[in-house]
């Protein structure tokens, strides 16, 4: 996919096809040519070229050639020379959007020998369509529905497709990272597995900047499973969590605690409003029961940042642990790990690391991992001690996301590539931008200036202008905004920028924006 | 990558590099030609192929014209034409086999329209190696890195790469799965992701032939979460679960129950013997508060079927729950739902469902649905009821592992062209050629014949055979297996038939393990 970095990025995602030109290798169709025929017809009027393999099909009749745009000459399949032929000769300069539509084992290999970006086989009974399964299509059809299934997928108008994505992760993603997450299946009990998994940690925790002796856990799972297994690893038998709140993420390890049967003392804040460390601090000093403070470091409720630095100084000078969920920060924002105070991190793949979603990770201090062994477990999934066991022996408990992993690594090295500062500096320029155009439109963020994130913005709803008509109308543009959560859910939206995607691509965004706006009736 | 159907496959594998040809698309390469060029030298010797495009490069040194094989012309980057011509020209038929170095984005980007199977940028400069980002290359390396990353990650020689994999899950996959996980990143929150996913739940449930009124859960996670969530929502508060072991997994719910405070009574039975159905009955007829039973329906310790249909006969006499880890199990042991007496059922996206790892799902009956909902949670991250209470809004209360999603779906869906029966039934014959083969060599698996799976099989080392020098030249030859587990730990190896694996693909595996086999000292 085009990296999205181009104003007409989104307008092309939301509008074009998948495919532009569908190549027939289709040796058997002779059976159902006419069909066929009508149905590629279809698929032409979707604005998808069609063209016919020349000498791969017994005596196509006439109508068959009437529905391509043309016949190609090219050697029998498996060769893909004919498939790339026929883009060649359609003008098209990009082997992706060729699709591949066959009835035998040997055109769906020339499909993927093509590098073609869809592979359609076409089966009659059953029987055939189990013959197909050597050549691996995408998709069998029914002659009768191969336009339908084309278009759902592959046309125009079909709903599933890549779009600007503002919402809070899953974050549009790079190529690298989709190539990666497709890597060699593997046994996670092979040493390729351990080679990959350490590496993994390490480059989490160089990402940090971690002090040294600090571990990195894989969770397969999303960012929540990261933060239960963080929350339940915490606080020692018998003594209390300090729950800051103030968000749902906030709300959130509260009531995980709850569930696990840890006592835990509340300090709740405004949704705007960032933790007071004095007050923190004072909490603290009131009870010496308690062992460890959560505390989101970045509210994707509202995009609100507290302020980790001024909480960490507070439980280190107590010697209490600071639990931090960074799921939504980490790669964006700065997290002092080097002053001491933070202990434990809950992170997530698909977020600001530009990963894609089923990998999750917590990373621990020495004294994180000391308490994590002292806790009484409550879960195997979610044991912290269990993982930090196996990463001993060089080995996982449980079966791992490969694939999420491998594409966590490929995100890790690609933003080690970008760096890591450059990283959060090309976020902070990026939404300072948005906040411009969004004080030039009249929305003012509910959260102020000096507590905003460097990715999420939670906007009130413009006087006269529902979510799901704004929603509706912006994902038409090709963007995918969100709707608000916690004391904003009934009336703001939230524009969140992470992922690939740069000032250029998101102006439409503005332009879209303005002109609702504009639609309202004073 | 070819299906694992044919008798070379594993070798083809284990020894050929994933690259044939490298083709140098470089107009910038000029300061660096000569390190270039005794990079290029390294990379023949692997046996890969090298091309030059011609005119991208200024002036192209002496040194990097000797170090390629061929100067091929084509028109300049984007176009990916000459890379498809520099393919053809060294006769090559798949153009995945290509891969592009790139010293600009104008040839990263021709070598994702060429469809090549690796792309690799050059970048001798931190300003240089973020100029590169955009053309999302699967790698970026120094000038004089070049050979050694090529070397490592795509060469005849590489660690890892795809073999076949005789462990129990992951499992070599289709490409058609593979490519399926690639797809477009998605807002879980919108309405392609709901339809994806009931699709892919009411696809779970029409594999397992489940009547009316059942549910499924998706969980981003591995087998294991979908087993904890099982465990956790099976018993009413106050009320003991019976947790019938006889392996690794059978164990493991019991742990499951300790470490959520469920009271729970065991039922043990050796590691090769078949849980008895009456014993479970006068368990529960001893104690009426046994609120519901777990058990494994496929032991991959050892490759024991328990008969689940006579248990779930007594649990439905007596209206007592029946929760049953189907991990290994789904999709290729016949479950019986439709008899009633089965509850849940806990699965994965990466075992006979030839998905990729990432997904577990949990399938309920009405009764189960309204059992999780009167249990005490105890986490969020595992709570079914939660996610019960989603689905019913459209809606998931986590980030999903979208991937994973996608190639469930697409594994279901390959699953239903083969057919359910069908594919019972070439598991079936398949696990049976190899028992014939094993037999051959002398080689009876741990289980008796009558309680086998059609999967795993645990296999008694043969005399004077350690398991690491067993694993390591099986390995060498393309054949990944598994270690004992269980009682089986210490004098056992598993050899695993799940995946898209034929008969063919498997003789040479039998002729190496022969091999070893004779090369033992008598």
């Amino acid at each position: 996919m085009p990296y999205a970095d181009l104003s007409d990025t989104a307008r092309r995602w939301a509008t074009d096809p998948a495919i532009d030109l569908w190549v027939v290798v289709a040796p058997r169709v002779g059976d159902h040519a006419s069909m066929i025929g009508v149905q590629l017809g279809s698929v032409r009027w979707n604005g998808m070229g069609v063209a016919l393999l020349a000498g791969t099909t017994e005596a196509p009749s006439a109508l068959l050639r009437e529905q391509v745009d043309r016949v190609v000459p090219g050697p029998p399949p498996p060769s893909p020379r004919g498939i790339v032929e026929a883009a060649w000769a359609a003008g098209l300069d990009d082997l992706r959007r060729v699709g591949v539509i066959a009835d035998a084992r040997a055109g769906l290999d020339a499909g993927h020998r093509a590098g073609a970006g869809a592979i359609v086989g076409i089966a009659a009974s059953s029987a055939d369509r189990r013959a197909l399964l050597p050549g691996q299509p995408d998709v069998i059809v029914a002659p009768d529905g191969l336009a339908s299934a084309i278009s759902q997928r592959w046309g125009p108008a079909r709903a599933h497709r890549e779009r600007i994505l503002l919402n809070p992760g899953p974050t549009v993603a790079s190529d690298r990272v989709h190539r990666a997450i497709a890597g060699p299946d593997l046994c996670h009990r092979e040493p390729e597995y351990t080679t990959i998994a350490v590496r993994t940690r390490r480059l989490l925790l160089e990402v940090a900047e971690a002090p040294v002796g600090w571990e990195a856990v894989l969770l397969a799972g999303s960012g929540t499973s990261a933060m239960e297994a963080m929350v339940g690893g915490a606080a020692r038998p018998g003594r209390r969590l300090l729950c800051v709140r103030n968000g749902t993420y906030g709300d959130r390890m509260a009531t995980m605690a709850d569930r696990a049967g840890i006592p835990h003392t509340d300090l709740p804040f405004g949704h705007t409003e960032p933790a007071d460390a004095a007050a923190i601090a004072a909490a603290l000093d009131a009870d010496p029961t308690i062992d460890a403070v959560t505390i989101v470091q970045h509210e994707t409720t509202t995009g609100l940042l507290n302020p980790i630095a001024a909480v960490a100084a507070e439980t280190r000078a107590r010697g209490v642990l600071l639990a931090v969920d960074a799921i939504s920060a980490f790669g964006s924002e700065l997290l002092p790990l080097r002053e001491g105070g933070i202990d434990l991190v809950a992170g997530t793949s698909n977020k600001c690391l530009h990963g894609l979603p089923g990998c999750a990770f917590v990373l621990l201090s020495p004294a994180a991992i000391a308490r994590v062994r002292s806790a009484q477990p409550r879960s195997i999934y979610l044991d912290l001690a269990g993982y930090l066991a196996a990463a001993e022996r060089d080995s996982v408990p449980f079966t791992p996301s490969v694939p999420a992993v491998y594409g966590l690594l490929a995100a890790l090295e690609e933003l080690l590539d970008e760096g890591v500062e450059e990283r959060r500096s090309a976020y902070r320029s990026r939404i300072d931008w948005l906040d411009g155009e969004l004080a030039r439109l009249g929305l003012e963020p509910a959260v102020a200036p000096e507590h905003r994130s460097a990715s999420v913005r939670a906007v009130p709803l413009p006087p006269g202008v529902a979510y799901p008509e704004l929603h509706d109308r912006l994902k038409a543009a090709g963007y995918v905004i969100y709707a608000g959560q916690g004391s904003g859910a009934a009336d703001q939206f939230r524009a969140c920028l992470l992922g690939t995607v740069t000032v250029d691509a998101l102006r439409p965004f503005i332009t879209e924006l303005e002109t609702i706006l504009a639609s309202v009736p004073a």
